[in-house]
């Protein structure tokens, strides 16, 4: 699989939790990185998830929130992932920025540049990827 | 909080309509101006959300859709939200649209520099910001 | 209507699949191309999906994911469009890349331009636009 999605998270199932209509998928990314997906229940079962199963995440960087100050607030999205910028490359009007989680993940945002400035982004700032847990597609090999 | 998200409304949740799974929340953003959002059963009561509370509601800008001709058509996202626009940036192949809504509202959207041009945008222009409730990620004060 | 979305796909619906909270409502664009879209059971009734109905949909080009080489996965999201590229034009941070489906549907996607340099994206080349079932903004003519 080549695909232009700047995440692609490679991990296991570490647990489903099967609703009525959608199912919470944990995965688990390797040294503590954790990222949580929403799917179908008809996806779960297509794919065969299952505790233990291998599985492809796939975040496009335009789809994650970049949060320096995660104090005072308590988002609804399920995925508020800790950790260092690494690298952020400005455009015209849009910046990739990437974060480094503690386990070894790297998550990329597009954001506005104008984000940039205001958040005072460069190597070394702490920040937090939010992702919405609806907003992960998931694959698995075949 | 600091967030990316170059739309960070704060208002109050005039009404919750809790389903199976989902809820949806209607958000007063003051001025007579309103944003419906769409968060899990379980999001809903983890932040404590009812009629009243204080809530901050985050959209990325890549997530808003502008309509400039609204006639003719009925769409299925929940936030139609009519204003003019107010401010206009563009970059090579991304702008930057700023729609400001009656009620004082700013919304802000990033499309491409090629609908800004089919669609004539530009500040004192009418245009309509549409937004999934889906695409909305809810906060509280904690 | 005009709108800002890079796709805006007019068709008819096929079929409708309504769950407990959703509908899938399956889209014949013409010429063997398909779309599904996920929407909730209000706004299937309130714009009165049904099959044979004329649709619209739309599409945001940041939304859709650009898969070169499909072999080896299964994804959990619904639209896994195959066809041909069919134009690139690249800014200094994103690129827009159109894929022209066999039934001679154009999708745009927004994606960064490391990604058209690492997937060797020209025109020419086999490509899948991955879209997200729930990504999809459903209209009807009124």
């Amino acid at each position: 699989m080549k695909v232009s999605a700047r995440n692609v998270f490679r991990g296991k199932v570490a647990a489903t939790r099967p609703g009525s209509v959608n199912a919470e998928v944990d995965i688990d990314l390797g040294g503590g990185d954790r990222l949580v997906a929403v799917v179908t229940l008809a996806s779960l079962e297509d794919l065969g998830l299952a505790p233990g199963s291998e599985v492809i995440a796939l975040v496009k960087a335009p789809w994650v929130m970049v949060l320096t100050d995660a104090s005072g607030v308590k988002l609804s999205a399920r995925n508020n992932l800790a950790g260092t910028i690494s690298a952020v490359a400005v455009g015209a009007v849009n910046a990739e920025v990437t974060i480094a989680l503690p386990g070894g993940t790297e998550v990329m945002a597009v954001i506005t540049r104008d984000a940039v400035n205001e958040l005072g982004l460069k190597p070394g700032v702490a920040a937090t990827a939010v992702i919405k847990a609806s907003h992960v597609v998931l694959g698995v090999p075949v």
